[in-house]
């Protein structure tokens, strides 16, 4: 049983190690997690971007779920690029289960971002676009997903010390995983 | 021939009238498009944002294709709930176009964020993590998406004066769709 492991954690300057930890964690439930950098790409390939999309997606395909970090990145909201996978996922009918470093609500995080007004019974942000307000994580599309193909958005009751490298979130989604899907022997 | 209109449009404060706009140019282009406003949601409700999601799960499912407005949103890059969605129909394997009314690099407008350095040959931002640097507009995951299961995203050549507003990119994006869809009588 094979688990796609996607999260801006590729982007992290220790990005390798922290795979391999969390493909130590995923084999010691008895699954197999499969690492976006675990595919080899040419990286001097004129084309390494798309190399690495067909990689993905290879392996997003060769999986029964996928772990999604969503810890927010580089603004209030999750990763688009681990996003998208998340969406894909959820098309392919694969179990969907992800996970947030930062427990506050989407709503905290954007008024750290700005100024947040209310207007007509709307919460708006400085460009004047409706902020969601339904007391959620992040946009009501992931946090449903989570909620209606695998399990609710897993998030720490307060934030890390090291909001990058802690897995203790990271490994209940390995074990709700390890519950869900039919036992076979780690490979990875 | 229906096509499911992705995109933070919906947080406007003028999101029905722009959704119209929408459907009038896609009905122009002898196709219909699907506005997620169109839903009827009873808003007093307490599971709200869940009967927003099926709801818009559902038109994607009735959807043969998706456009999805893929113009940065409170950061660098797009609207996640937006990208969930293009992932969604990309898995279900339906047709996928996209824009972007902001004709910059992804890495550029990282940079208006905040500093963003190279180390070891890598660009990395303030907080440590790399920065995708394949001259790209967003995240390889969408933009590869596009160019293998629609056509490639569409941006203007200039930023248009109202970047919400401005409806060109997204007429491009209806017209290349309508070229690639079997016709059918517009119904919506």
């Amino acid at each position: 049983m094979k688990i796609y492991l996607a999260g801006p954690d590729v982007f992290l300057p220790d990005s390798i190690e922290i795979g391999r930890r969390k493909q130590e964690i995923c084999a010691s439930h008895h699954v197999s997690g499969l690492y976006p950098l675990d595919n080899v790409i040419d990286r001097a390939a004129a084309d390494v971007s798309l190399r690495i999309f067909k990689g993905n997606e290879a392996m997003m395909d060769a999986a029964d779920a996928i772990i999604a970090n969503l810890t927010p990145f580089r603004g209030p909201g999750a990763d688009p690029g681990t996003v998208y996978e998340l969406g894909y996922m959820a098309g392919r009918g694969k179990l969907c289960l992800g996970y947030s470093n930062d427990p506050s609500l989407y709503v905290e995080r954007v008024r750290r971002c700005g100024a947040v007004v209310e207007r007509d019974g709307r919460l708006i942000d400085a460009d004047g676009l409706t902020v969601e307000n339904f007391g959620l994580g992040d946009n009501l599309m992931m946090i449903h997903a989570l909620d209606l193909y695998g399990s609710a958005l897993v998030t720490p009751r307060e934030t890390p010390a090291d909001i990058w490298h802690d897995l203790t979130a990271f490994e209940a989604c390995v074990r709700a995983a390890a519950a869900r899907l039919p036992a076979a022997p780690a490979s990875g």
